[in-house]
């Protein structure tokens, strides 16, 4: 007696849903079988969504925030302030940004770090694209909110010394404590970096 | 000014992906956004998917699991013993028994259980779909394979009375402890479960 799976398809199915950040095999297991077997409509809704979306969504021409339009919400906005700049890492970076209010300019996502492990040169980012803007924006300000981490650090200097000839202030996102931490929970890093960071009172 | 949100098309995926199993509000803009950034292809072979398994896999007409024919693997597998059957609740029981190789007939399942809550009547399940198959192949046994829950007992029961009068044997898994536990951590009812299913040794 030859071993019972499931039919091909929905095997199938389940390799493809393993592909999706944070699904294992039990979960894309689970979500084949609903799928398989939810009321008619809801999967097919799910499948026709991630098709339009696909369609749908670009990266922003300026910024590299997501867009349904040639920019996107945030650049096409005039009552942001001009001449402010925020420099990310990544698209998904942005939201969290915009979730403190406490940011009212434009962005621009380099669409990663500068990495040689991982096979990342400055050639692979928008980093031209940033060059380009500040030439022709002439924007007073760049804050740079990459991550607090080597790669992230390594592309923050890259990116001050291209710009370092442009009549524009370059600043950084302060790291240190973050809040609700204690000194007890922070790492050695963390303290030597909110130490040097320290500010008058 | 108004705050930023993703565009309507990617909030509108987060929202289906929402309906999957196991699916949270986090873990679904994580796949959103892995929807959107995705090298070209692999969302839409997702949907593709998604799309083929539901036109593909329906209940196999005879026992209720997933197939792609009329029937499914199972009942068209002439190598099973005849006049053996295993009533499931759920087409999703039928494969952790196979995996088991303890099983070599066939199944049925039912498609639920009886649940006055739940509003799931007798109607409402593969029961008279059970009766018709047994006066048609009088099978020398059924096996009830129900969750050992209220309504498990409950819809066992009530298919017991149902095929008392035919010439078949009915008989029901045991219930008791559960292989590698202990008689420590299992529940009074588990125990007094398997006091009263004691085997002669």
């Amino acid at each position: 007696m030859k071993r019972t799976e499931y039919p091909v398809a929905l095997r199938e199915l389940i390799a493809q849903l393993r592909q999706m950040p944070g699904v294992g095999p039990r979960s894309a297991e689970r979500i084949a079988l609903w799928i398989v077997q939810a009321r008619a409509g809801q999967p097919e809704a799910i499948a026709a969504a991630i098709s339009q979306t696909r369609a749908a969504i670009h990266p922003c021409r300026q910024c590299g925030f997501f867009a349904t339009a040639e920019v996107c919400e945030i650049c096409a906005d005039d009552s942001r302030v001009a001449g402010l700049l925020c420099v990310v890492e990544q698209a998904t970076d942005i939201l969290p940004l915009e979730k403190t209010s406490a940011f009212r300019g434009r962005y621009h996502s380099l669409g990663g770090r500068i990495s040689p492990l991982d096979r990342v040169a400055p050639e692979d980012l928008r980093i031209a694209e940033l060059v380009a803007r500040v030439e022709r924006d002439s924007p007073n300000e760049i804050i740079f909110a990459l991550a607090a981490d080597v790669e992230g650090e390594a592309t923050t200097h890259y990116l001050v010394d291209l710009l370092k000839d442009y009549p524009v202030s370059l600043t950084r996102i302060a790291h240190g404590l973050p809040a609700g931490g204690g000194l007890e929970s922070a790492d050695e890093l963390t303290l030597s970096r909110a130490l040097q960071g320290r500010t008058k009172l």
